[in-house]
């Protein structure tokens, strides 16, 4: 099944857009859990295990598993095939941000695609279209194509307006993207700024967004569906699986992640 | 010793800017040294030991290590404590290209420059300043910021021109850098694009270029070294390490590193 399918029947059995978060962060983790031998495996499986019944999809950041080298890569495999194994259902979104020459984003989709199979995975736009092309050619799994971030100096380029063609940066991505007619790409579009998502949502409603930013980076559910629309998935990381740090970390997630879950469900019944 | 200092001496003591990037692209390793356990160590310690002589800096590529997950990584680790061990004199450059949120980027420096101890980094920018903020704050270790790249797509942002403050993309990027004052930054600015980097090498006399295209992607080096002076470290990967692929790789390797190397010694020694 490709990731379209997937996350469609996922979220409509569901009838929600959470994405749970996965960033876990070494210096965060409960004290139990750093005493583990794999703790970054020990902590994902956990919050794994307690949020899968409202979890449209899983985002893992690799950053948080790179950190430690090979053996953080290892136990990064080890929570995708923990995923794969108890939850083929749910489809995994791998946060990497990679982007690089053509011949390099080869290898990049051979291993995250052809290997690990995650379904889908997001890139880096600088570079151009080149640099995500061999990764298109995978058409059962999704791209999510970096549009417009939800940190604070993302406006420093990606807001700014080019001359030549009146689209800011983060348009003439969607722009760019739209050029080829692909269906397997999406964006990420921060929660971060409303305004400029209601109007990307207007003109692409049938992409895919991936939108951070919502929890414990600020932005408001509420504001957010009436202008997100249903085809989206909507993250929330450290809101949730940092709800404590306490031996109750994993309850306490699954708590968090059940009343967003049912807040979503509320408020998406309402939209027409 | 901090980047600078270890580039200009080593550059200095060559009388060269030759930086030798390490892409193992598996498909192309000689038959020999794919049966190997580790084919990727092997490969390029074999590249190493037969091109330290002429190599200013190594850059190897995480990408093509990447692709075979943890146990490419444990190897990617095993070139780099090669470099370290036998090599300390010769900086090293990790062809990364992250770019992501500034709790992440913190994650990601402190394995790079904590852990790994690589002498520098290449950092994507699309995500603006703060995204490499962690990694400034390790003084002795210098950023990459890429800027122009050298592959074909590489105009379609990075080229076209913002209304509000008439620089382009990658100027942007550049004026951005320059906004922080700091010396651990230099700039990615790709051979193939020889005037551009003429005109931003004149406005950013002190700024470490590293500067791909040359060799295998095309640009020539008598055009080059007029414009982009003595701080710049110029690489050449695929040119030098797929010179062979027989069991002469290694030596091939070497005699094309040398055969550059006194090309830049005698170029460089015409320039004023």
């Amino acid at each position: 099944m490709n990731f379209q399918s997937k996350f469609l029947t996922r979220s409509q059995a569901l009838r929600s857009l959470l994405c749970v978060g996965l960033d876990p962060d070494f210096d965060k983790l409960p004290e139990i859990v750093k005493r583990s031998p794999e703790p970054l495996v020990q902590f994902c499986r956990e919050i794994i295990d307690a949020t899968a019944s409202y979890a449209v999809a899983y985002k893992p950041n690799i950053a948080f598993f790179e950190m430690f080298g090979s053996s953080g890569i290892r136990q990064f495999e080890k929570v995708i095939g923990h995923l794969k194994s108890n939850y083929p259902q749910i489809p995994i979104v791998a946060d990497v941000k990679r982007g690089d020459l053509d011949n390099t984003a080869k290898q990049y989709a051979k291993y995250y695609f052809g290997d690990l199979q995650v379904d889908s995975l997001t890139l880096s736009p600088y570079m151009g279209l080149d640099s995500i092309r061999p990764f298109l050619e995978y058409q059962d799994y999704l791209i999510f194509w970096l549009c417009l971030t939800s940190n604070p100096d993302s406006a420093q380029f990606q807001k700014k307006k080019f001359s030549e063609t009146g689209r800011t940066l983060y348009e003439e991505v969607v722009y760019v993207a739209n050029s080829v007619s692909t269906s397997n790409l999406g964006f990420v579009v921060g929660a971060t700024s409303p305004s400029e998502l209601q109007t990307l949502r207007k003109q692409n409603p049938d992409r895919i967004f991936l939108i951070p930013g919502f929890g414990a980076q600020g932005a408001k559910l509420e504001n957010l569906l009436p202008v997100c629309g249903r085809n989206s998935l909507i993250n929330s990381s450290r809101g949730i699986h940092f709800a404590s740090n306490g031996s109750d970390f994993a309850e306490r997630a699954g708590q968090e992640a059940e009343k967003i879950h049912k807040k979503m469900q509320t408020q998406l019944a309402n939209l027409s």
